[in-house]
């Protein structure tokens, strides 16, 4: 793993060593914004409380006994690929491996809710982590402050899983033990690790994490605002050949990659060699399911001249989505799905 | 007039100038963004859209000939005070004198919109000035944004007016000429100035200037929240001594100043001379109105021998609010109304 941030730990997945639909879990990022909570699993609670009928405390014990599902679902970093940004803008320096793809194994959020009864006038679902810590740069809260994402009402009822095991094993602690909520589609920052309270709200939470952090500016008739980013964008992402690798002349070479989206399928994965000049279509891999990532592959007859080749990748959705040529510098720091140059020497 | 800023123009009022219940023209604060857009009367144009039945295009003569009110009312800025803050929090570094009191005339918003018809599920108001601009700190917009500020709907209904004068002299260029939002009760920020657009929303708006800027930190039980800064908060003022006057001792010496708080009376005014040990009540002046300082003044008895005092003044309104003695740090660079010490030499 690529060290990011030594403490708290921000590690990411050399993408090159991307070679299978699941990423093992020892491979798989990590992101951290405070230290990992030392969390005793037989003290630990969930807490289940704001605008409901009755609020719950559920145990370890109590999550594994109730229904059990498993879904795969693809986790990207917001600001994956932010070392590509020139000018380097704030946050960690990903490259391309803040994503991977794992089974996620738990109780669905719904049903829990639907345990405690959600009030008429709900909103919003709040999910707060046990890890904590103060902010060191303005606009800051004072004190400290706990990291927590919310969705919609909506989404919380159907889609969002409370995960209790990642590829069959409990969760590490690095990943949110012993209980990390699953947003399929959604960014990385939704997927709170070491959940310890959910509360429902009346009213759209306007917390830290996606206000001055997780969010970027829209445009439109009214005016300019912040909203939070939430669904990944699609994006074809390059694991083989590396930036700078050589490769030989007048070869076959195997480019190899990744592509996912949001709530639609990748439907065309294509290739251009010429920095965006001309495309050729790739292949698509077999295994795929929603709001996972699929691998893509092309065969590159490379130029029997030496010399320098920008190659890039484009994704485009079964909702017609295309990932953009250009950077949208709205976005700010998140949401890096352009296509990105992966400059090799054909030697 | 003290220069915070040059350009654009930053300027305070000396607060040891205070000398009435309205603030003459050449010594109202004046707190800029941007540079003061070049507006020509005879084409401007006051656009009223959105969530309205019938979209509106005002002239400068079109708003004169509406029905005219005239109101007094309080503009504070919400960082006055800020140079008090230690460590130094960014933003421009006011001491005491960015606010004012006036008599501002014009048309009533409420009017306007009910001109518009705004429509069922409408929920805020965006005032959107002439001035723009960039940003040059993160999290920021990437392209231009115009200063704007949103309230309410039931607030822009009633009590908003679109000021055309100001001390019943039309609006100098710096203050907002040819119409100003004046939102009595608020802080400054909402005052918006060079009025261009005015937008009925159906959803919160989420603008720079009500999230990452002029905004703070609220904790509640779900958690820490940003929320926009709108109301003035209870206090009370030093305007005579000032910092570091050179008093002599054993004489009787007028201290004034003058206290201000949001939907309220000012009911009290203490003062300290002993770093807020002990308390004795001051006077309160005559004039008053809803949203208007009120002016105060306390005959203190100086010490018969040299040293240094420590002055506080302490405001309480008819809501039972009380001007705090310490700083709440989650507001950050905003609503500054802890009890100031105005430290003096007696000899």
């Amino acid at each position: 793993m690529i060290i990011r941030e030594k403490e708290p730990a921000n590690l990411e997945m050399p993408f090159g060593t991307l070679d299978g639909f699941i990423t093992p879990n020892d491979r798989f990022y990590i992101r951290s914004h405070f230290p990992v909570p030392q969390i005793d699993r037989s003290t630990w609670r969930l807490r289940l409380e704001g605008a409901v009928e009755s609020p719950l405390e559920l145990s370890y014990d109590d999550l594994c006994g109730l229904p059990s599902t498993t879904i795969p679902a693809t986790l990207e970093c917001a600001g994956n690929g932010r070392v590509f940004l020139v000018p380097k803008v704030k946050g960690t320096q990903w490259e391309l491996g803040a994503v991977g793809n794992a089974q996620w194994t738990g109780v669905s959020l719904g049903e829990v809710l639907r345990r405690a009864g959600v009030k008429a006038g709900a909103l919003e679902v709040i999910l707060e982590g046990a890890d904590c810590g103060t902010i060191s740069e303005s606009p800051k809260p004072a004190g400290k402050i706990h990291y927590a994402r919310s969705v919609p009402l909506s989404k919380a009822l159907e889609g969002v899983l409370l995960a209790l095991e990642m590829n069959g094993e409990p969760l590490a602690p690095s990943h949110g033990f012993p209980l990390r909520a699953i947003v399929p589609g959604w960014f990385g920052m939704a997927a709170v690790k070491w959940l310890q309270r959910i509360v429902v709200t009346e009213q759209a939470y306007n917390g830290y994490y996606q206000t001055v952090d997780y969010a970027f500016w829209q445009r439109d008739e009214a005016g300019v605002e912040l909203v939070p980013v939430t669904q990944m964008q699609v994006k074809a992402s390059i694991a083989r050949p590396g930036i700078n690798e050589v490769i030989p002349a007048g070869t076959e070479f195997k480019v190899r990659g990744a592509a996912w989206t949001a709530d639609a399928r990748i439907t065309k994965v294509e290739m251009s060699v010429d920095g965006g000049v001309t495309w050729e279509e790739a292949s698509l891999g077999e295994e795929t399911a929603p709001n996972c990532w699929q691998l893509w592959e092309w065969n590159w007859k490379t130029p029997a001249t030496p010399g320098r080749c920008i190659l890039m990748a484009r994704a485009t959705d079964s909702r017609g989505r295309i990932q953009p040529m250009e950077r949208d510098l709205d976005r700010g720091s998140y949401e890096i799905n352009h296509c990105l140059p992966i400059e090799v020497e054909i030697r």
